[in-house]
């Protein structure tokens, strides 16, 4: 991996900064505050970090003007400095030799048809009547099942699984071990056995979706399962058959969305919740770490449920308590109205 | 796909339903009442769509009779919707192209035996001593471990993992990244570090299993992990060594069941639950979402944890609370006795 | 698989035991004490278990000084029974015929350096820059990414997935399904859609870590995610970029941890729990299993959150009053006011 290096000018110029300092200071990389050298960029997007602009050892460093007092050095001023590294961080990501063309130890159905500019890695395979588009890259060992399609400039990495009829749109990135399209758990309960239901509905991922680690995304039981554009899970989420998430929402991981729920667009949803089936999630909803949402959302906001984390013995006291709740309460009303009639005799 | 077809009174004959209407009406698929279009079977399982009844466009439906009176149409009419929706949903299904025999790029090693009906997809790899039965399809990518034993129409989807000495029944499905036969979890700990275990048991699993995308079952510290017959399995399920799971039960999604707990037959238990190790849970119990189960169930009945959701803000008062339960129930009984004292003077 | 048998006098060897009984007893395996036949070895590491020791048909028993006065059979005497269970459990281990060499279908890169002793298994890949160290074995369909090294003895399962940039110890133990080195769910909101952030960092992995089936440990975002010495992580464990967990830590199954979290060293992590992000954890800290960690813990001690489990019925009516905590305890005020004032009276 040879080290690409930037001058600060060419920097400022993609993400229209102004510059403090010198234009032609190389950037070899980016880097934290804390951990910067001379020769790297750092950023600063949350003002309780402003104590490390003093000390950092950053060659540059991109700020707000809100911060620019508290550093003399090398800067680029930009109203979104974290939005601005975002954008930067990619001059600096090193390049992966993805290899061209489709590899000899891939196996692709001839009735596939694969872009000439698709890249197939080692041991992957490519299912009959699949689409895969240009640029599109499927790397090593990851299977496509029959009657995919996946658009133009999607990165499915190594060891993905897609079953039959998952659709994918443009400039996806899919990680490893993620699985889409795998049945959803769909059984008719007979005389105490599980009679299962074929799952007939595929999926649907739209464009500029980013799926994690070991996420699954179910296939519809009779219509699709719907992922809207934009949105970004993280990993090992479990996504069950015919849930909608709408544009641009993002999931963080370990969560779990049951079958048919619908999660409207731009929600942030916290990491290891669980959300019960067939619900209705309004657009815009903020859901909390560990929540367990049971109930449909109609109002935008953020919402909770679970108990703070408490010294364990404490805990268990009021773990016994919370038993007792309802009892509680009663006897608090008794008290109320004993009182109250104490006071009014 | 060449759709199939079929006539509404073979489609009858099937779930020996009784016809209203036209026998001879195709049915080109099966969908809900609200997306159906006029050549599609649909169902209605719950009273509560009887609304729907009205507006569909199936063009036909299956029902019971109690929800006859409100639909005119072509129709099937049985005492359970659901379950022969279950039944009828696999003519439907896509026919995947799983291929025949062992395919070139697969890696069967010499003292395998696979039976002649069996498939062994691209790039799979079945080690040595391990039998495959008849009519069992292993899907592209999938490693089955020495000395493993797949029962006759078992189905192993792409990318699967089976350590060794797992032995899997009749007629089971076992989808994309699960992980069956790992490691259990057991180190003792010697000063501060940890002493690995060798685990020695296997796992065995009956008929009629199906199991889940990316779920984790670990193989036995000395006997071996248990999967009884009709069980079913979510996705990203975590199954610990020496779990025992009772026949016909149903985990759903990213519930977790540790070490040597036995869960009883036909238990339910919903998704992201956390069931610690050494448990007896009784056949016929129902667990809700999320539930974190410490100790033994005993009796069957449904059981829950947690708190219920709440806005953000109202919820973190009532954390603060809960931290003071135990001082709010004392005052509270200080408060009894002062006034029933009160009033009794 | 020949059965490896062992006389008595060898393994009390192994382990510094003293030897009651025969000496020359032949053990053939290893098994509880309720299980184990008369050729077996079992131990007792837990006094409640002393009642099965006047039952077991074991040939022979690993047990303390303290359990001796109630087994007259053969038996090796330690301190520490568990952990002589846990060192001897590795003679009785199968062996699995991994090959030798790079096998034929394997795709190893030929930049990649491979050791003459480490075995590439059907279906890998180890892209280019690589370096696989001396006995290290990388099974069927596993693929390294670039400029990965993985140190001497360290087993990587089937199906495991590591991308680039990641460093892995001596004699660790990498379970199938794993993903290392995925991109961290870094994003930074761009008027309502996600603009991702390139993943720089690598991951570094230390000496004799094991890391269970399906978990995920995501690249840094800058620097490297940090998993010390001596770790064991069980299966479906969700590990964001950037954090550390440090050395003899272990973390049970299912558990996340958010970005750019700090664990010290030997904390005991039970399963199911979250962490939120930007935490530190100090060293020898417990959390039960599915508690919420939202705050930093100095102090060492057990913490949990939550609550118990309770029927149903009961635990509707604890969640309705949690919901009106903060007003039972303003409530419980007034009325506790009320009554001090009217006894003042």
């Amino acid at each position: 991996m040879p080290e690409t290096k930037y001058q600060l000018a060419e920097l400022a110029q993609e993400i229209a900064a102004q510059i403090q300092g010198d234009p032609d200071f190389w950037v070899s990389s980016l880097a934290t505050l804390q951990s910067a050298s001379a020769t790297e960029l750092s950023f600063i997007a949350n003002s309780q970090y402003q104590k490390y602009l003093k000390t950092t050892s950053a060659g540059a460093v991109i700020l707000s003007p809100a911060d620019l007092e508290f550093f003399s050095g090398n800067a680029l001023i930009v109203d979104d400095p974290y939005l601005a590294y975002a954008k930067l961080s990619h001059k600096f990501a090193a390049t992966q030799s993805v290899g061209v063309g489709v590899s000899n130890s891939a196996t692709v159905d001839p009735t596939a048809r694969v872009s000439s500019s698709a890249v197939i890695g080692p041991g992957a395979v490519v299912a009959a009547g699949s689409h895969i588009g240009d640029n599109v890259v499927v790397e090593a060992n990851t299977v496509v099942g029959e009657d995919c399609v996946i658009g133009q400039g999607t990165h499915l990495c190594a060891n993905v699984t897609l079953y039959s009829d998952v659709k994918i749109g443009e400039n996806c990135l899919i990680h490893s071990g993620a699985v889409i399209g795998a049945d959803g758990f769909g059984f008719a309960n007979h005389q105490g056995q599980w009679e299962k239901i074929a799952q007939l509905g595929g999926v649907r991922i739209g464009n500029r979706v980013e799926i994690g680690a070991c996420t699954t995304i179910d296939r519809g039981a009779l219509d699709h399962t719907l992922i809207g554009d934009g949105v970004i899970l993280d990993n090992q989420i479990q996504v069950a058959h015919n849930v909608q998430i709408g544009e641009n929402s993002a999931i963080a991981g370990c969560t779990a969305v049951a079958g048919s729920t619908k999660i409207g667009d731009r929600c942030t949803i916290a990491g290891a919740c669980g959300i019960t089936g067939h619900l209705e999630i309004a657009s815009g909803t903020h859901i909390t770490a560990m929540t367990l949402v049971t109930k449909s959302i109609t109002k935008p906001g953020a919402y909770s449920s679970g108990t703070g984390m408490l010294d364990n013995k404490q805990w268990k006291k009021s773990v016994v308590r919370f038993r007792q709740l309802d009892d509680i309460a009663r006897r608090l009303k008794t008290l109320e109205d004993m009182v109250i009639e104490n006071k009014g005799s």
